[in-house]
C-alpha cells in the first residue's frame, strides 16, 4: 500500500503536552455520541495491548539511551498494529476515530525535533500506515505555557514526567515547528486551534471546526 | 549512513533452530579467547536491556496477532539499539563480536518466508544498521530434520515454542530457502556448513573455517 488513503471518519488531535488534547478528545467524542454516531476513543503510541506494550518502552527505557532510529521504528510498530488491529476495522464498520496523536507526532517529534529524514518518515508512513485523517486539529500553545499547565498537574497528580517529557524546551520548540510546518503544508486537512486561550473557549473553537468539517464530508 | 560497512572482526551465526547456532557459538568464541582475543558473544532479537525487552514483545505477543510491517519493525528497533550500543562500541576496542543471528535472519524470516518486500528491507539495513559482518556461518540443515532435534531438546527441558516456532513446516522450508538465496548472493562473506552432520563434524567445519578467514584478515 504506497498511497496514502485519506479517512474521512479518522480524526486526530496533536499538540505537546498541557495542550488540553484530552478534554478537547472528550468534546468531540461526545459531539459525535450525541448525534448517534459510534465513536472509538484511542491513542499513539498504543490502541492495542501489544502497541500499549510498545508504548511502555518507548515511555520508560530504563538507564539505556533510545537510538533515534529505534524511537522511529518502534512509534511505527506500535502503529502498524493500531491501524490494522483498531482503526481499520472500526473505520470499516462506519465508526468515527478519534486518535490522541498519530502519524503528524512522528514527524513533529522524530523528524522535527530529532532530526531525522523526514523522506524515510514519509516512506514508513505510506509503506507501514497506509492511511490519513480527514481531519487534524492542532493543538497550539507556547512551550512555556504549556510546561506551566504540566507542572501544575503533575504536582496535583504526583505524576512522574516520562522520557519524552523530560526533553529541555529547545526540543518542544522543534515540536511545536515541526507541527505548524505539517499544518502549513496540509491546510485543508489541519485545524489550528489556540490552546493557550481558556480551556472552555478552546473546547469551543474544536467542536466548531468539527462542526464545520461534517457539514463538508456529510 | 547509507553504505553498509563490512566489520572483519563482525561474525554472524545464521540458520534455523536446531542447526547447533548454541553449540557451534561456544566453540568459535573459545578458539578466539584461545588466541587471547576479547570476543563478545551476543544474539538477536537481543543483545541489550532494550532490545532483550523487544525480543519479548516479538516472542510472545499474546493473543493478538502480529501485523508483518511491526515485526519487521520491531526486529530492526531491537537491531538498531543493539548495533549502536553494544556491537559498535566492542569493534571500536578491538574486540571480535559473534552473533546468534543478525541481519541475514531479517531477509529470510520477514523476506523470504513473510514475504516483506526485500527492498525495503535492503533500505532499513542500509539507514538504520549500517554495518555488515565480515564472516556469516550458515548451518543448513533439512528442516524435517531440525523439528526432530528441537522436539527432543523440547522435551528434555520442558521448553514451550515461541511464536515464530510455531509455524508450519512451509514457513521453515522458506526460511531455509531464503537463506541459501542470502548466500549465493554474498559468497565470500557466506560460509555454509552442512547442519545435519554429527555436532562435532559441524564444529570441526565451523572451526576450519574461521581459522581459514582470520589467516585472510589477518
Amino acid at each position: 500500500m504506497m498511497v496514502l488513503q485519506t479517512q474521512p471518519r479518522l480524526l486526530t488531535l496533536e499538540g505537546g503536552e498541557g495542550a488540553g488534547k484530552s478534554t478537547v478528545l472528550r468534546a468531540l467524542r461526545d459531539a459525535l455520541l450525541a448525534d448517534g454516531c459510534e465513536v472509538v476513543c484511542t491513542r499513539e503510541p498504543g490502541g492495542t495491548p501489544l502497541a500499549e506494550r510498545i508504548r511502555g518502552l518507548l515511555l520508560d527505557a530504563g538507564d539505556e539511551p533510545v537510538e533515534p532510529h529505534a524511537e522511529l521504528l518502534l512509534m511505527f510498530a506500535a502503529r502498524a498494529q493500531h491501524v490494522r488491529e483498531l482503526i481499520v476495522p472500526a473505520l470499516a464498520r462506519g465508526a468515527w476515530v478519534i486518535c490522541d496523536r498519530f502519524t503528524d507526532s512522528s514527524y513533529a517529534y522524530q523528524g522535527a525535533a530529532r532530526g531525522m529524514d523526514v523522506g524515510f518518515i514519509a516512506e514508513l508512513e505510506r509503506r507501514v500506515v497506509g492511511i490519513a485523517p480527514g481531519f487534524t486539529l492542532l493543538l497550539d500553545i507556547d512551550v512555556a505555557h504549556a510546561r506551566e499547565r504540566t507542572r501544575g498537574r503533575d504536582l496535583l497528580t504526583g505524576a512522574i514526567p516520562d522520557r519524552i517529557e523530560r526533553e529541555r524546551d529547545e526540543f518542544f520548540e522543534r515540536v511545536r515547528a515541526g507541527f505548524l510546518a505539517r499544518a502549513a503544508q496540509h491546510p485543508a486537512r489541519f485545524h489550528v486551534v489556540d490552546a493557550g486561550a481558556d480551556i472552555s473557549a478552546v473546547t469551543e473553537a474544536a467542536l466548531a471546526r468539527l462542526a464545520a468539517y461534517r457539514r463538508g464530508v456529510a
